[in-house]
């Protein structure tokens, strides 16, 4: 099977399956894990951040540093296709006891007007807007990269009216390497995110996320009560330190990849509305007698399998575990489709 | 002061005072009051219910009905102009830990169709659906009524996916007035509902929740939770039961004077977008050199008070204390602006 | 009937009622309810804090100020027979998200030895201690006074610590009276006070809560999201203010009725265990054939009724409504008893 | 180092590595990863229970268990030295919202008697008791092993009051391998079970919470939401299946070995007030002159560590790394101790 359902089924390499064996261990609660350790140095240091912290899942990295930045009853600003809004089973109420205000933006992607348009004033008729959440890449939004002028813009609002700001950055190896962007200038202007050491960085799990050392210090406690906190993760933090090694620069060969697929899709004419091929995502359309159930069915049967993500979306993820054979082999299936 | 800010305002008059003087009273924590258990007596069979409860404002009937209605981590589905979502503080996800799907609908008005379109799919990634509010009149739509087959739609989406339906009635004796509706197809129609006694009723506070015994019975657990549980509340329930008896009917009066005032309003050039007047609130904008906070100041200096709700919307609110006398004030100093 | 139920069943006297008739009201939920704002300013003066907030129910400050002071995870340290532990409906986790860490006090009283042992080191794998509640005078203690002078040391450790000091003063008034002590020294010492309208003051519900202005701008936040903001209020901050000028000095009555009964009752060779009768409140036991169901129900045979708070225990409590008539025809029936 | 401080510093053996690196994996949030699911249906046979579920820790598992059994506002009962009361970060009130009910039992072990008294009546000021939660062996207790007798009868007044029973089995193998019961009879007494593939078993992280078909569908919706779902957990599992294959009844060595240090240290004049030694905990006191902080610094210039975990006690623990050869030389150690 070439499986293109995400880049969350990416299976770790020989070389780190090696690195998980010969990790170094010991009981991160209570610190002493030296892969743990190391990985959130490495981490805290990439994007210039002051602390770093190891966790199980994106998920959690996400729903922590929410946590943080607010109290019940306030609101956080995002897209209204964020992945913290949609995909995390309502953490953002259960975890926080926060609301939700949900921007109908671009592909995922919102402006410094829009999020200022969102800020509460101080009435006690009003949740507090206290938070901004940005997605980069925005999965749903077809692995799109922010403009950067827009981010500082929002930034800037943020300052402004004393609002922290989040990067969920599940997919943010895949927008610096396609920018080229430094990753300290993330560091500098976000007040914390998250990373994804899974999807394409090729690890069995872990997220990690980054912030002052007082933010750190609270999202230790909030992990603490999630039940986040793990014993020897040094095995799973060893591929990280492999992952950060190895397999960034890497990424440019998904987004190769993707936008070769996307390029023989785009000579069919039963594709529609393709999103813009940023990085490793592909989101469009079918018709001329293909629904995306028939679709997704039709490749299934050719040992190829992507998804249909909503009633009239295909999605199509290009990730470590696809070869530039398979996707030439999947250009062929698609090439000779009508 | 001739003041249209809102039906939140009004006084007793004094045949409300003399009843709450008179009242019966007891320590309603214990069930002992008999002003509060007629007044629920009274609601429940007016909208044929099971059982109701007193609360002390409609935000908190509003807030305990959705926190029954709900697990944390759920969905409540409601308009995006929906009371309980922009005007109660994020008490959803404060009280009830559940995530708020706003829809954007007409007025604050939202159809079947939307509805069913934003129930999610049995996933763990997803928030479980589980509410659905509606709110009629729509507060923020221009005290707009709900055409009864759409609502009718709804409550069979809601049956059909198991989903609660929940009515913030804050100003529903108003619809019932503008539409001649039956309260009792309410009653059989929705899960729950509840009344605001304040605004058009005139009472100083006071909201009744209403819903079958189980439910009912849970509501009172959470109304103490809250800190709603009062003693000698027959005071405040005895001005409920008298505008039960009087203050109804007369609702048509402020119907009539918002008319008087939107008919006069449409006659000025600079007055734009004014939504349709289906009860006793008006909204609209103002052009011509005119702002909302400049017409809001104009009004002031002649002794009315309006309010700019958003940075090019006015709301005006008739109520029992707006008289015919003032109405024609009104209508007047507006025919004489330019 | 003579009810010693409890002093939640006073009723108002006909000159509080003329007072809320009188009251002069607005719309509090913005501020421009003149009796809420004069009874807020009445408490703030008198306890000799910058603010203070008109709430529902006792329950409603104590929560609002709980949910304050607290994040969620975080530690409150208070008697095992604390009423916001035990009397609240779980309100403490419920609001505030918070764990309770009950203290096996002297009649609901706890020391400052016992504070500071109770403090959690700072380790991820335990809450953070961050609020110290004392209740004074205790309710479920029988009414008892805390010695003054352990007050100060439980609020040296709480400075020592950085938590924060909530009074839980549904009975406070009752304090102040039986010890004469100056209400300002109370306000010097906690971080927030709550105290109760109803009970020994006579007011049909209502209760303010007092703090710095931050504390009190947080809180009415917190009340308009628990459905706490009502709208013309002033009726029933009306009782308030006739009761602060002239509810105080009378709790000496009570006291002196619950010795008298207190004094009779000792004559009686099945009368046990009573806990030192301080103010308003006696808590006994009986034997000698007697069961608090069996004697319950003789007193009630009489038209007295009190109550039976637990399987061994009776409660008796003195209020506005009971008269020196009443004391001495209690006394005269339970003197016949054998 | 001989490092006592707690089995959950264990490291795999090398068959346990092994077993990791040649697990099968896939992503287990869509239900694909072949070794986790194997897991779980493993220890689902084990104890005889309909559905398992992964996560990453104990303390994650306890706190779904405790959230899909309460609701918000509900009270939990469990021991005073309770795991999920004192040690998850005030996890219950965080998660749940639920209040906590601590019972000072016999080291951490609770009666079916204080249970029965611990029962809330059905009344609004009541949190609503809708759990019991043991441990067993009970960490703070010493390591000590329930008289299944009680169980029993607490099992029976859980079914007699609708109240949902929850067992922390974090140490549940040293239970049973201390006692040799069937662990069937564990699945049919418990509501819920979670169990630790940490501590004794070896294993570098992970938990299996057990329960009914319906109780692990919402336990995995609440997983989510924590951020505890993991991608490629299949490395994790697969030492789990080793660790149920190999290191259960092993578990019976560190139980001789912590027997004969523990007979070593009562040879010793100024060790006082050990607990019985059941399992793999020892917890004692010191005197004549030693402090527990003067104790560990001793032990520690010898290699050997050990925690202090109060001001009075000491507490040390036998795992899979404590060799014959290591428990040998700290007896010799002790041995000389005056």
């Amino acid at each position: 099977m070439i499986d293109f359902r995400s880049d969350t089924f990416t299976r770790p390499t020989p070389g780190m399956l090696q690195a998980m064996l010969n990790a170094k261990v010991g009981d991160d609660v209570f610190g002493e894990d030296p892969s743990v350790n190391k990985l959130e140095a490495i981490l805290a240091d990439y994007f210039g951040k002051e602390a770093a912290l190891y966790c199980p899942s994106g998920t959690m990295s996400n729903q922590i540093a929410i946590k943080v930045h607010t109290l019940p009853g306030d609101e956080v600003v995002c897209s209204d296709l964020a992945h913290v809004y949609i995909y995390e089973g309502g953490g953002i109420a259960f975890n926080a006891g926060a609301q939700t205000r949900p921007i109908i933006g671009d592909r995922g992607m919102i402006t410094a007007e829009q999020v200022e348009a969102a800020i509460n004033p101080d009435d006690v008729h009003k949740a507090r807007t206290s938070l901004v959440c940005l997605e980069n890449t925005s999965n749903r939004g077809g692995g799109c990269c922010y403009d950067w002028k827009e981010i500082e813009k929002i930034a800037a609002v943020c300052r402004k009216h004393s609002l922290a700001l989040h990067l969920d950055g599940a997919r943010l190896f895949n927008a610096l390497v396609a920018t080229g962007q430094d990753p300290k200038v993330y560091g500098q202007t976000f007040d914390s995110i998250s990373v994804c050491l899974n999807k394409g960085m090729g690890c069995p799990m872990g997220s990690v996320l980054l912030g002052s050392k007082a933010f750190i210090k609270e999202a230790r406690r909030i992990r603490k009560k999630l039940g986040g906190g793990l014993r020897q993760a040094g095995y799973m933090a060893a591929t990280g330190i492999y992952a950060m090694e190895n397999n960034i620069a890497r990424l440019a060969d998904d987004h190769a990849h993707a936008r070769q697929i996307a390029d023989t899709l785009l000579t069919r004419s039963f594709v529609a509305n393709m999103l813009p091929v940023d990085t490793n995502i592909l989101i469009f359309e079918v018709n001329g007698g293909w629904t995306p159930v028939s679709f997704v069915e039709y490749l299934k049967q050719h040992d190829i399998l992507v998804t249909a993500i909503s009633p009239t979306q295909i999605r199509l993820v290009t990730h470590l575990d696809i070869t530039p054979e398979m996707t030439a082999k999947t250009c062929s299936v698609i090439a000779a489709m009508s």
